[in-house]
């Protein structure tokens, strides 16, 4: 039952192999971060995490492998959600999460290079989609709350709501040299809300077949 | 004043060098569609597109800067916008043109190449956000010909409800698995519609210093 006998990146077992892992993972975070995904090299990311070359190329394959395993980590870590009591104190705590995550340097650099390794590979897209279904789960009950409270149209879908608080500042950082600032935040929070009250994340508002 | 005198991929003569330009552009582009950008290989873009290695060397020096000429060449062929006679009309147009690109295997593939080669080089960086650029602009008069019209308040930032529009749906190639339908077309057109009518697009909200 050691390392052996599992598959690449799907078991995360305590001790001495957590630690090879977490070791590997945070290497592999560095180099993606420093220098994008196009230069992610398994031997290098051994190195850096003074792991056994062999250990990581048996347990991960492939850097796409790790790539997958890392966003694995990062669904893991992803914080709760903070509860305000309102529908726009709620998404400008989601808004400003996003912001401070992918304003920060070493941490945007990160999403930048998970995004990228996700457009060429399969097992690293859906790893990637995960992380993001993860992140949309955990923030979608302010949504129903607000609905609840009467904020929000009964049949909102919460989780269109979510996407469209995290969707212009990921398009901000990926299409623009625009500052990922705290009004950023604040206006995406503000502009789904409003979006949400006006019945725009209405499900089924599709025409008739 | 032939290739030799020129940098790398900043002059567009005509006549065989014009030729060769579309054709080892066009290769660019089907190696980014069906490989990624992790696989770019100039002299396999040369080879596709019959054009001399030397020349190609030459001429854009890195795969990057290859990429970088490709989204000068997008920006230029990207399509004017049309004009409906109302906010709606002209954002959901804006909407189901982005949706249409994206949603196409070979263009949606293309972008998030050109995306994942803009995250690991400052000139491909450049060249993408420049693109962008060019495509707001081109659209920004529908917003203020919307506040002129009284349908959006004074004020309102044209550019960020352009970008309010193409948002979800990039949040959505890139981080889903989710159709890139219209509905979801309609429904970001529907959305960045209502938030700028409730005045979340104003310049200048952020709080006193």
């Amino acid at each position: 039952m050691g390392l052996d006998s599992t598959d690449p990146g799907t078991v995360r077992p305590g001790g001495r192999t957590a630690r090879v892992r977490a070791a590997v993972l945070r290497a592999a975070g560095d180099v993606l971060a420093e220098q994008g995904f196009a230069q992610v090299d398994l031997a290098d990311i051994a190195r850096r995490a003074e792991a056994g070359r062999t250990t990581v190329y048996r347990r991960w394959g492939t850097a796409t492998g790790l790539v997958a395993d890392l966003l694995v980590d990062m669904a893991e870590q992803s914080l709760p959600r903070t509860e305000t009591g309102s529908l726009l104190g709620d998404l400008k705590a989601n808004a400003r999460l996003v912001q401070r995550t992918l304003s920060d340097a070493r941490q945007g650099a990160l999403f930048k290079a998970v995004i990228a390794a996700a457009s060429c590979d399969a097992k690293a897209a859906e790893a990637l989609h995960r992380f993001y279904d993860v992140r949309v789960r955990e923030w979608a009950p302010c949504v129903q709350q607000a609905v609840d409270r009467g904020e929000l149209p009964e049949g909102t879908d919460a989780h269109e709501v979510i996407r469209a608080v995290s969707a212009p500042l990921y398009y901000r950082l990926l299409t623009s040299a625009d500052p990922l600032d705290e009004a950023a935040a604040d206006r995406a929070a503000e502009a789904a809300a409003a979006a949400a009250r006006a019945g725009a994340y209405l499900r089924d508002t599709g025409s008739p077949a």
